[in-house]
């Protein structure tokens, strides 16, 4: 069953720049989690943008039916890999219904602080 | 009086794989939160999508009219166990009106980190 | 100018039953945030909702125009106080327009761990 | 492509009065990003609502076409600086359609603590 929608931002986007931790799961980072419960493979083209620079992009996702795939930003090579320590928003455009959250984990102290929201669909 | 939606989805999904406490209220863990203000019971169908293998589910979960249930994914048992560790996204479906909130506990450091957020609701 | 919906729901709730600090700003609490940018009064009914016993409510908040009010849960008492370290959720309605965020301190370790979430607006 | 509504509503707002660190990045502070994706500027006016005093503004926030800018309530002076340690909410309003979504990082404790969460769009 198709949930969602096919146009999504994040207005926030922040790697931070270092890490207290060297464990992959503890390293600084940010998500976009996508699910894609339809019966139909989504292609979703993700652009980000920057506060003076011309946006980057289009990363291409491609999420098979009925699975969610969760895209560290820290991951994205191609176009370019994502700057750390820079202010970032990104957009997203699939063919089919998805839906989509943000998350960062935040290990520059001893402790991780974490931050999530539903991101906002068009 | 029935408010929400009757379909919610949450694409984030991730039990971190281990705990700094062994006190239940303290221990790494991720909670659906359902809140159903209508005057009948909710019977809810939960489905858990992953990255790499087909959904598993339905888990049913009813609410009793004019009442909220904090349900951690973690005591999830039939038809089987959320995997820790493990990226997971859910879909609820329910035969009358809900509001959905996802929350997360992460122990793994001497410190706790909380996320939260509303669901999506279609 | 109003904006926002007269019917809002929180699905999470919890109070965290103690507190490493005894500063009232980092007592461990839940804080619901309302804005009401319109030009009259807001009268707001809140509803608590449990997961083992009817509703208690309403509590009466009144918003002035063009105010915001955050309101702890902790210091609500008519008609009786919020049991901490219970799962609870909340209904607000409003006579006017208003938008409801949701947050809570939990300072149960040294640090303090935050959430917030904007509410679902019907 | 122009994304997201002309009007936000941030119910929740209020910058810690004080910081363990005094590097710029892990000060407390609130933040509220915006995405313009559109092809034109954005010209946006926010206003800052208070619990006990008329609303000050409107704040003046230009976000060029295809920009993102996360602008630090903690930055803002004209007409006036926003009080720290204060509950305070925010309603923009924009020329273009705008996609907006709040933070806070708290660093008042040894480790940070975050929030995030999508604005109210009308």
């Amino acid at each position: 069953m198709p949930i969602g929608k096919k146009c999504w931002a994040i207005a926030e986007g922040y790697i931070p720049p270092y890490s207290h931790s060297t464990n992959r799961e503890l390293i600084s980072h940010e998500t976009v989690c996508i699910l894609n419960a339809s019966d139909q493979q989504a292609r979703v083209e993700l652009t980000i943008f920057f506060s003076d620079k011309n946006p980057v992009g289009p990363y291409l996702i491609f999420v098979p039916a009925r699975r969610t795939k969760h895209v560290r930003f820290n991951d994205l090579t191609d176009p370019e890999p994502v700057p750390k320590g820079v202010d970032y928003a990104s957009l997203l455009i699939s063919d089919v219904e998805i839906v989509v959250q943000h998350t960062r984990l935040d290990s520059r102290g001893e402790d991780i602080a974490l931050i999530s929201t539903i991101a906002f669909g068009n």
